[in-house]
């Protein structure tokens, strides 16, 4: 039989061990920080969750073998992230949060030996966090990369970096950063981009404000970050140069799945508490739950944990085959990011009241998930992206068949 | 011809009053506040704004003539008050904020001629606030009226209360409670309860904490509140005896539809910035706001905002004419809570990241007007007593018909 | 008080008595043609019909008074028509159908003394049905109608048509056709087009196959129709010369507003259909509309209901004023072809395996209310217009800020 | 790796073959039958048609291959029957239509073998068509299969039935039925059925009317039948007595799920129809493909049909585990029905005025896929016991943490 979807017995291990360290370590910590404002709790909380999860075996299960990770591929990582993702702090605590995920998957494919000694190893092993600087202001790099403006020139032996960047995931307390300069073409050119690794502690660079948003759950913030004649070695290339836009992609497609693995898992979480209170809340002469219009919303739920776990799996499949899967994960995302939503919206109303309170998790929730319609592309982007790609084929198709 | 929808010119002069006072000495005030958690300022800033709009005679529009107000009516309310709820904090500056709006109304209906000079005219004046004490911590009374658990009982000369309550808007600071609890029959019962006036200095009455919210620009908070043996004499009875849910029938309609109108308000703040946004934002070599997908969303926005007022008119000409118009003004808060969620959820998404962040406006009205949906009658409940009467009306001509 | 949403005595009776015809004369025949293709009946149904709506005196409320009509304005209309398309054979009876209808609205308002002697007045009575030739097969005029091809060209004391229409509604059977075509300006132009009074019988004019569509109930279907060297006299142009598109606009809007109408009543029927249905039948345990997700679906039906016709109420109101009221009428029929849809839709699934039945009528009402979202302008191109204005709006008011 | 998404190169040969076949082979005959009442074309074409899919080697690919199928397991199934269902005909063609390839199903779980040998065989060759006798009209077995009324008792040597049957699909022209009727308990028992194999010339069969709907490719139509004293040897019962529910669920998760595979066809043609109309179609100075609101439309299709084939391998996948999957299917089945209507009416209305007519089978296709939300379960029935399930296990959950 070909289609086969049980995953093997190491990696049902890991989601049970995972499963249960989030659930009896990470959860209980996350509720006292309800109701504040940098609510991530900063690094020193960080360490102390690191150091929990690694004594729970439940630490980077993403990172290479090779750099005391579990080596788990795309489709195994799914089950496991998303139980790292039932608390909002689980993802940090399993070392698999944004940027720092992304970034150990995109060092792992791209860097050099030396590289990935001096920043993947430290990355995956929690000694550091690192950041992810491509986005701009406007009119520079936004939902259209190839609007942009921080240039990188040729200096004796290495490289000038000049620009604005914001929105920059995890950028206060950063070890390091991967900055996306234009190095050739112009403004529009959807190539000439470079990646570079650039030390947080490198001279004209400038951590700024932190952007308040929706979201507080990530650690270091969305930050406005300057390089001004930030001078990095040759040896800071990140892969080749002109090829940051390809690389990109690499970290991309894995990046946009990994987001919707945590963010179901904190949608469930939403739902479980929903549910867990109108089962037993009682109204109107009957238990909430068993109510009609209540069932919709619980069932309407189910139904989106069901379709966005299976568009997952789906896009995950395609990615570890190797395929770039840019239709798939566009697919994935934008339906998970509406749906995860949608899930957290209804766990609130379910709840009336006490759903708008952080007297329950959802009111916050709503907040953290709300931002991942914009984040990693908005969904209005993806499904142009997808639309061209049906209308260019049917062109494609019609030119075909008539000669 | 009889249909006729246009308004006075008394009318007309207080919309442009009040759209004029709002935008130019309110609006750049609550900017100041944005990412303040207990936004609303105080009563220092109330007192400051209520001053001001005094000065510009837009203050009190609602209030009755003899106590110094406009005394529009319902309709006529409507466009006046969504001025002033174009700024979160128009309404506390011109008096008409919930729950003192509502209470007014209700006074101004119910109360004795000693009861409105002791309590109506300070409310009318902006000289105290003021809270409406019903909803209670389930078992009790909330969207199911029916079970409150807060009692009255008779003492010498007076009443004995004795309750919690909680969810008490504006509690924090009021100068006095209308307070709901059972004077006769049992848990279930839909009548025997009494609507009783407490000031706030009365032993007994405990103003507990604020219960933390998505929304935050409601002066004094929503606040746990106990009555512990609190004694009122007779005259603080408000309106007659047992006769307290037909009061707050009294209140409720008007009360709903003057959400409606100031959330209208906020919700076409949030459109007009985020129209103001893609209008001049460029992005994949056009304006946003030229682009299909944009276009969409800004059309919704305006049909929700033309329906909404559309059925605030419908259900207010009902109110004027002496009707409780529930089923019209169920209508209109369900679909305009829904739809005020939509526009503003629209807008946030148009902004992208700086719809997200507190950059804009419209991050911080997505969390104020969620609630709405779950405040005065959750949309589940509403639907609810909607349906039951389309079948109730069914069944009563089917019997008809067939005898 | 400015506001006043109550009907003139005169008009509650023209409501009252249109109410009892439809019911008691019309249901019942339209009931027997419930599968039927052609559904219609024909001209002999349609004047049987007209007969007793004559009768009744229920005939023509629209038409000018001197032709023989109630001379109701747009406002009284609304309620008027809406009982009339009760039945999807109501407004045939009452000859308030499409294009009829319209085309009496044109002629009142553009035709000459005599055009109307002899076009307006028969068509008033009954005596004849008429036809609205605008709409041309890609790449001609359709949802863009500025892509008119069809031509016409003077002659000696006259004007010769050249053109392909399609989508044209009642021309099988029509006694004269109101034509646009080009007369100055070339393809894209907004302005050069003229409007013709054509006999059916004329020479030239040549009805070709109904387009077999979802819809059925419309009398005289919507055909392909040629005009192939069609010579009309000058005094057969309608208006001024080049001056089609103004006219057309004069048409478009009210007859938007009575299209919306008229399928209001039928969504209305629908919903009434299935609210009797499950006010009675049972299942688990329970009456049908005792079950919450029933009352959810008769609840948002109610809404809709509601919803349009408040949209109607506001339309109506501006276009009595004058007012071309072409964002109010957009906002409206966008609303309302969505709105019809889904309370039909609704009362399908409320009625399960019956609903999908020819049994009741919500199967045929289902297929009757689709086209609308394409007809009278897409959804899509509603919503664009009204997008547009109010970016135009927010770029001029930024313009007029920052001079 | 455990995840495995990839067919054998026999499942992919059989993908391959059915999709041929069924474009080149059964698209230009069912374009023949675009508006016919009967459109299915009656047995005649049916054995044409079959005799061409065995030709063809596309023939009953699911039937046991000692039957002479292709043994496919349900994952391996999803696909081809997708690309049978791409044409309307196309199951009919190759053996897998409703109710037949249910029954097949069934038969090859349950029936002894000479059961097998009278009715599998000549249906799996499809030498007779088959109907499936379970819904009855109100207030029998409809959503609620509990409310069964027809009987069956015991008779010398066999079973006498009684009972009316209707919404009997395929009826008209089959060979045999599978009646289920009760043979203990009494009215609401979820036991106590029996199903029963029925020769259709049996004394006492009757098919009577065909019920018309809004859906017409069904051979055989959805009919009335009634069983008037019908009596049949104790080797007619099917399985064993009083277990009928239980085979009943047997056949309900696959056939659920068989049923989505081909609609999902359909609704991918109506989608590559629409797409195909709108890559070419110009209008407002644009191609229609590439203006932002028709993007929005084609990409909200590719996700609805994306998730629809995820959550069907899910299903699939558990059933082919030997799980009943009731869960899996029923949210397979709710989203699908919901999302293959949504897919269809978005391709009408991409389509304008072609869209709702006859000169593109889109109008044909939103007519066939509206029952599918009511056939096979209601979404309301299936949200019901999703809701159930979830609030049931959150109930244990709770009941389990205190103790």
């Amino acid at each position: 039989m070909a289609i086969d979807l049980t995953y093997d017995p190491v990696v049902r291990e890991w989601i049970e061990r995972t499963r249960t360290f989030t659930r009896e370590h990470v959860l209980p910590i996350e509720d006292k920080f309800l109701g504040d404002v940098t609510a991530a709790g900063g690094d020193d909380l960080r360490r102390e969750l690191q150091a929990a999860a690694k004594d729970a075996a439940v630490f980077a299960p993403h990172a290479p073998r090779e750099y005391g990770g579990g080596g788990l591929s795309m489709s195994d990582r799914a089950p496991v992230f998303e139980e790292a993702g039932y608390s909002l702090f689980g993802p940090i605590a399993t070392n698999i949060g944004a940027p720092d995920e992304g970034n150990v998957h995109l060092l792992a494919h791209v860097a050099s030996p030396a590289q990935k000694e001096q920043f993947l190893a430290p990355l995956a092993r929690g000694d550091v966090r690192s950041a992810f600087a491509m986005t701009e202001p406007a009119p520079g790099a936004g939902s259209d990369p190839s609007a942009l403006t921080t240039t990188a020139t040729r200096t004796d032996g290495g490289w000038r970096i000049d620009g604005h960047k914001w929105f920059i995931t995890g950028a206060d307390g950063a070890g390091f950063f991967i900055v996306m300069a234009r190095t050739s073409g112009t403004l529009g050119d959807r190539g000439g981009a470079t990646m570079f690794l650039v030390p947080a502690d490198t001279a004209g660079v400038t951590v700024g404000r932190h952007i308040s948003t929706l979201d507080r759950a990530m650690i270091g913030g969305h930050c406005e970050v300057t390089f001004d004649r930030v001078v990095v070695p040759e040896e800071n290339v990140l892969g080749a140069v002109d090829e940051g836009f390809t690389y990109a992609q690499v970290r991309l497609g894995p990046a946009r799945m990994t987001h919707v693995m945590r963010w179901l898992g904190a949608a469930r979480r939403g739902h479980d508490v929903a549910v867990a209170h109108v089962a037993h809340r009682e109204g109107f002469g009957s238990r909430l739950g068993d109510l009609g219009m209540v069932q919709k919303m619980i069932a309407d739920n189910e139904i989106d944990i069901a379709a966005t776990r299976a568009l997952l799996v789906t896009a995950c499949h395609a990615l570890d085959l190797g395929d770039p899967a840019s239709n798939e994960t566009s697919i994935a995302k934008t339906f998970a990011a509406e749906a995860i939503f949608r899930i957290v919206d209804r766990g609130v109303q379910m709840c009336g009241g006490l759903g708008v309170s952080d007297d329950l998790p959802l009111a916050r929730l709503s907040r953290e998930v709300r931002p991942f319609r914009v984040y990693d592309g908005p969904s209005e982007v993806h499904r142009w992206a997808i639309a061209k790609r049906a209308v260019g084929a049917a062109r494609r198709a019609a030119a075909k068949e008539q000669p």
